[in-house]
């Protein structure tokens, strides 16, 4: 059927969709969601249909993405007709009727949804059945080569490529900014590329930021670990795996993550990674709740990695309190720095030494930790992040107190003497969402004292840092509210944890980081 | 954060989308399928955030549906903030995870399905995951009650007021095109309101308004069944069950039907149906497969209808071949119309009757088979026809012939002799929509021989209908690759179903008609 084209000028953020009245899409036959074929001279395009009440007849309003791939210059007329639905609807619904699915018709699924011939009702369905029915380790595998497949790739060169990598969860957790000069110091390679912060106060990508540049291209990426062997750059804007990028948009409203495995394995496959080490942060208030699960994340993980070719190995760490004593990205840079320059909580100079050991002995050195201990107290795993820092084009001399942090603060202290018997993590991460981070770099928290340590009456549990005096107010009264360093003599005040129906059910806090 | 407003002059459909830049949005804090608080004047409303990567900076782009909520003029200021997730979320999330929900959590969904306040991805969560679980009985009561509360209701004054529905899938199927003027020439109410096709080649609503107007409005529905006891009239444009109307848009593309129960009986529920039979055809190629299903799905309308107050007994009828001759609107329509006036084919008659019966029994009539017969027999039931043609607008003297079908048409012939031992409705289905039906409604096809009959060679099978010739050509080539008619002697021709790998795996055909 011959209709006149509308152009619409803006983009309908990807999606290739095109507006129809009722009484024209009952001409031509389509419901909403349909597909339909738009011809104009030599172009066609395959286009979802929305309908829309209001729309005048015999008009087809088609988004920039449309417009432009039909070659449309103004409103001219397009041929429009009904077309069949793609082969990876099929898939779709087998997944929701809980079929497995074979390696061809997932290629096929993440194919479409990188092509945006899956409307975003379609992949909600699908990842909602994934996360219900979960994948076998063939169906993880073909999305893994999938995701990695329809991206870009990286290639350094010569084998050993590691990486280290944390499922996330864990406030404060700025081990990568050890862990990646450790080990580049002593030769090996790591490309470590690394998220911003979507649910957490802060992202590595996010606390690198405030000591160097982060969004390089892969070409400056390149170069970067061609001259230092390592880099810390943001993964973000790189379409390594165009696909996840997708499906997580979709994840984050539903508070759903199917894809955990294959988003992080994929990713690794594009640069070439032969030896990851998993971090797996465990306890009450991290993403993964207790050992068991963990395990089993980990051993998924570990067979995951040899379907792919690469060699895992996973740390299951303590994850019942903050790492370190800074959350938030300046304050955590400025921990990570002091740390490499000799100072610094003993927790994540251990948690580094950990990680980067075993990532020496996956590589076939002898003694790993030992040559972690070296590379910091020698001096050349700060030398390094140094020069990661300059070739990324920031500040090589730059000092912890350059770091900005928040000049808006204040303290939290204790009403009674005690022992800090426990941290809530996720009180932790929303007081430091409150106070301004991750948007506002130089807000979060430092805590002055953690687990076990005594405490007098009036003395300081953390400092609240923010960049503007209304968002410390709404930290610090949050705060009040929440109480989330919970001292021993208050034990017995927090006997009744909830009470039914008098309080609403809280969420479960959900955490979407890669 | 104040923004400009850029008021695009086009509606989202319904849905409550403002579009913003990645930047923008990075800066007030917000990312994909976040709510906002966006505020002019004394006017708030609650928009879902669409970001889109090209769209201008500290602009904010608004649908009719917002500009107008917020009495928008012209390009104005607005303030726009991050909005809470609504309660309801966090309800399709605690399904999403397989939780039972209350009760009110289910009216917390409907309201904001209705209200527009969750995505179309949540929509297509929340479907999802009831389709891979399943209601429970609380919350399919739950559910009906919302979706009926959300919408108009309609009082047709005393009880009894009868109803009779078909859960669908039988191509053929013009049971209420008999079963309404039988009950409701015996004095009984009967305001039935029915559906368009989606997926089938005709819905009740397509047959009638081949006889008379079926889009009317809610008054006029009253004055029809005040003047003639019945109606028979398209439900879809009077907001009866808006959610459901909704809940359909998102079902339709990922071919699932989790709420058929609480659909159908939500909106017997706002006509006020107190004696409803449900038919439930069943056979291999009807939406039922076979009886133990059936039989499930019976006892849970019976339930259902009791914890309503609706009294429900269930027919589970012959599903194994279409319904009469005729497919197709107008040669339904046409068929009905022979049927009431004393002739037609037997099934039909035979099912109609059986259906009426069970209705006045359930009103309290003793032998509601007699009484079914009587009113065919002696006239009455034509005559109720006719009165309610003439009382929804058409002609209250129409003859069959009157009634216009395809003028292009052609005869299926059996290429060698034998009786007819399978006739596959999915493939009935496909060449009658392939003709043109439902939206050409002249469109379809007519049985020459129906199971169980012998047919000669070269006699006919049956004949398809189309109003042009481009359709009917179409209709008989797919006739020909899909042999819906099967003749004994064929049968060790059909040994071999399908193979594999080598055949493309066929899609379980999905029916969506309520």
């Amino acid at each position: 059927m011959e209709l006149m084209a509308e152009v619409l000028k803006i983009t309908a953020g990807g999606k290739r969709i095109a507006i129809l009245s009722e009484e024209t899409a009952s001409q031509i036959g389509v419901h909403s969601s349909d597909r339909m074929r738009i011809t104009h001279g030599s172009q066609t395009v395959i286009a979802i249909a929305n309908i829309a009440a209001h729309f005048p007849t015999n008009r087809i309003g088609l988004y920039e993405e449309i417009s432009a791939a039909l070659g449309l210059r103004g409103d001219e007329t397009v041929q429009v007709e009904l077309a069949q639905l793609p082969e990876s609807l099929s898939h779709v619904r087998a997944k929701v009727r809980g079929e497995r699915l074979r390696g061809q018709d997932i290629v096929t699924i993440v194919k479409d949804v990188v092509e945006r011939h899956l409307s975003e009702v379609e992949i909600a369905a699908f990842l909602t059945a994934l996360n219900v029915y979960g994948l076998n380790m063939g169906e993880a595998e073909a999305m893994s080569r999938a995701m990695a497949e329809t991206g870009k790739t990286l290639n350094f060169g010569e084998a050993p490529i590691l990486d280290k990598h944390s499922i996330g969860g864990l406030p404060g957790d700025k081990t990568s900014l050890l862990v990646v000069p450790i080990i580049a110091a002593a030769g090996f390679t790591i490309p470590k590329t690394s998220s911003r912060a979507v649910t957490s106060p802060a992202g590595t990508a996010d606390r690198v930021e405030t000591l160097c540049p982060v969004n390089l291209s892969i070409a400056e990426i390149k170069e970067v670990v061609g001259k230092t062997n390592g880099c810390l750059v943001w993964g973000g804007a790189l379409e390594l795996a165009p696909a996840d990028d997708l499906f997580i948009q979709i994840e984050y409203p539903l508070g759903i993550d199917p894809l955990l495995l294959p988003s992080i394995m994929s990713k690794k496959k594009v640069i070439g990674a032969t030896h990851i080490v998993i971090d797996i942060p465990t306890g009450t208030g991290a993403k993964i709740r207790n050992l068991t699960e963990a395990h089993t994340l980990a051993s998924d993980f570990v067979d995951l990695g040899k379907r792919l070719g690469i060699t895992v190995q996973c740390a299951l760490t303590f994850g019942d309190q903050p790492l370190g004593c800074a959350v938030g990205p300046a304050l955590e840079a400025q921990e990570a720095l002091i740390t490499l320059m000799g100072d610094g909580p003993a927790d994540l100079r251990e948690k580094a030494v950990i990680l980067a050991g075993m990532l020496f002995e996956m590589a076939g050195a002898e003694d790993g930790r030992q040559r972690a201990e070296n590379m910091l107290q020698s001096g050349r795993a700060e030398r390094k992040l140094r020069e990661i820092i300059e070739a990324q084009g920031g500040d090589p001399n730059v000092k912890p107190e350059d770091i900005a942090v928040g000049t808006q603060k204040a303290e939290v202290t204790a009403d009674q003497a005690g022992r800090v018997m426990w941290i809530s993590t996720e009180g932790i991460v929303r007081v430091a969402r409150e106070a301004g981070a991750p948007k506002e770099k130089g807000a979060g928290i430092l805590f002055k004292a953690k687990l076990g340590e005594a405490v007098k009456k009036g003395g300081v549990l953390f400092e609240v840092y923010a960049e503007r005096s209304s968002k410390l107010e709404s930290a610090l009264e949050l705060a009040q509210r929440l109480q989330p360093v919970v001292l021993s003599k208050k034990a017995e005040e927090r006997m009744l944890l909830d009470q039914v129906p008098e309080k609403v059910t809280r969420e479960k806090p959900f955490m979407l980081e890669r």
